[in-house]
């Protein structure tokens, strides 16, 4: 009997599945969910995505559901992590794809180490996040040499269970030398944020919510950070979305009353 | 005789080109690119990556190039502004092609304004940002929760003329509470960077630098900040580069000498 050849382990893929719109995803991540015979998935989107890659293609690819679905807890890191593991190893060709880019606010990192400490190469195939989709829905962009800013930065509303989370005031403080602010996560706790960001930040400063991003359920709302709390509970806007806060947004305000935005273009003709 | 009919203004498309690998382009970036008529180019990387997209096909649309080319000046804004308008409202399908993503510390706000006020709707196809390519490149995320970084900051090395530029001491006290720092086109300020960030954060902190971030000319080193000028000197890493700044480049400096991680797979694959 001649021995069994050695099984081939092919590189996990991490896959950035981008922000809902499935035209978002890149050549890449279309080509290797194509390629894959295992994907995991964490949401609706993820779902969405992968049904456009593999449409008129008798392609079929096992899907294992791993995210919070209908108020059910969401599957344990470390399980995910094994299951990683033990599938690539078992020879199979496997996709993790996430909402929007990977290697922003996931938790690839822990991830990549599981895979790598069982001696499986990972390959991680970037994504369009979603606070990049949100500011292309409001008509402006992270940075505006224009508005005066020169920088952007991107925090978590969510922080990690037991960290004291973000120092509110210490980032208000370089929001106001003109660095923009995109929040993830942080409908929940908007009242803190708000509060936190005012002891550095006027009132008057623009801000926007923007959910699902780049998708036909997209809303989103322009206002001022004062007013932001207000405005989301008004607006019915809950997780998930992105606040953004900064000079930036000053274009999309003006735009809001102007006929030529995409998105004031778009909302036009939805409504003929 | 009849009247002649009216002219069809399409919108005119700002499309990101990602940073190099023409796989890392998005399918609407593509789709797009295959219906124009006329593309505006910056620089080399855009041509490549439409070349890739028309590869097979029988399209062959009009290329100008308006990006510096072999130390000529490039070509002024407000002359690529009209172009713009003028190729728009002569009934072409208009592609801007831009490296990485539009949004993010390229001109894009001044393109916008200038066809939002010629009357001519725009539409922005978000792309991949080197920065986000050089942490990849890098086995590394933006963001890492193991790593203590809960947020990340992007913010450019050149800025706008006349202008005071980042305050560094102000960024590097934010970067101090757990923000990784990406920096682009800070090569060539790389000296009063560092100085100005070595107030507030140690000389043994993680930094890095990635050139040509996913492509055949890709080239990176990890080191510290406190080396990073002479390290960039020695390896003659030149611009456009990144600097990511951070520990969540811990994960990169471990795997430096590691044998799993995909950049040295990738190496030991070339190498044999």
């Amino acid at each position: 009997m001649s021995p069994t050849p050695p099984l081939t382990v092919h590189p996990v893929h991490l896959v950035g599945a981008g922000p809902g719109d499935p035209e978002l995803l890149t050549l890449k991540a279309a080509r290797v969910l194509r390629e894959a015979t295992v994907v995991l998935v964490d949401d609706l989107v993820g779902e969405q995505v992968l049904a456009s890659v593999l449409e008129g293609t008798d392609r079929a690819p096992r899907l294992v559901q791993v995210g919070k679905r209908g108020g059910c807890a969401s599957t344990p890191q470390a399980f995910i992590n094994k299951l990683l593991v033990r599938e690539a190893l078992a020879g199979e060709k496997v996709v993790r794809l996430k909402g929007g880019d990977p290697l922003i606010f996931g938790r690839a990192g822990e991830e990549v180490a599981a895979l790598r400490e069982a001696g499986v190469p990972v390959v991680v195939v970037n994504g369009i996040t979603s606070g990049l989709a949100a500011v292309n829905a409001l008509g402006c962009g992270w940075t505006d040499r224009a508005a005066g800013a020169q920088g952007v930065m991107l925090v978590t509303g969510h922080p990690q269970p037991g960290s004291a989370g973000p120092d509110w005031p210490a980032i208000a403080r370089v929001a106001a030398s003109g660095v923009t602010l995109v929040i993830y996560m942080g409908v929940s706790q908007a009242p803190s944020i708000v509060h936190g960001l005012l002891s550095h930040l006027p009132a008057d400063l623009p801000a926007a919510a923007v959910q699902h991003a780049s998708t036909p359920q997209e809303r989103r709302t322009v206002t001022t950070l004062g007013a932001l709390v207000e405005t989301l509970a008004r607006e019915r806007i809950g997780s998930p979305a992105v606040l953004v806060i900064g000079r930036v947004l000053e274009v999309a305000v003006d735009v809001a009353t102007a006929t030529l935005q995409p998105a004031a273009l778009n909302a036009a003709a939805a409504a003929a």
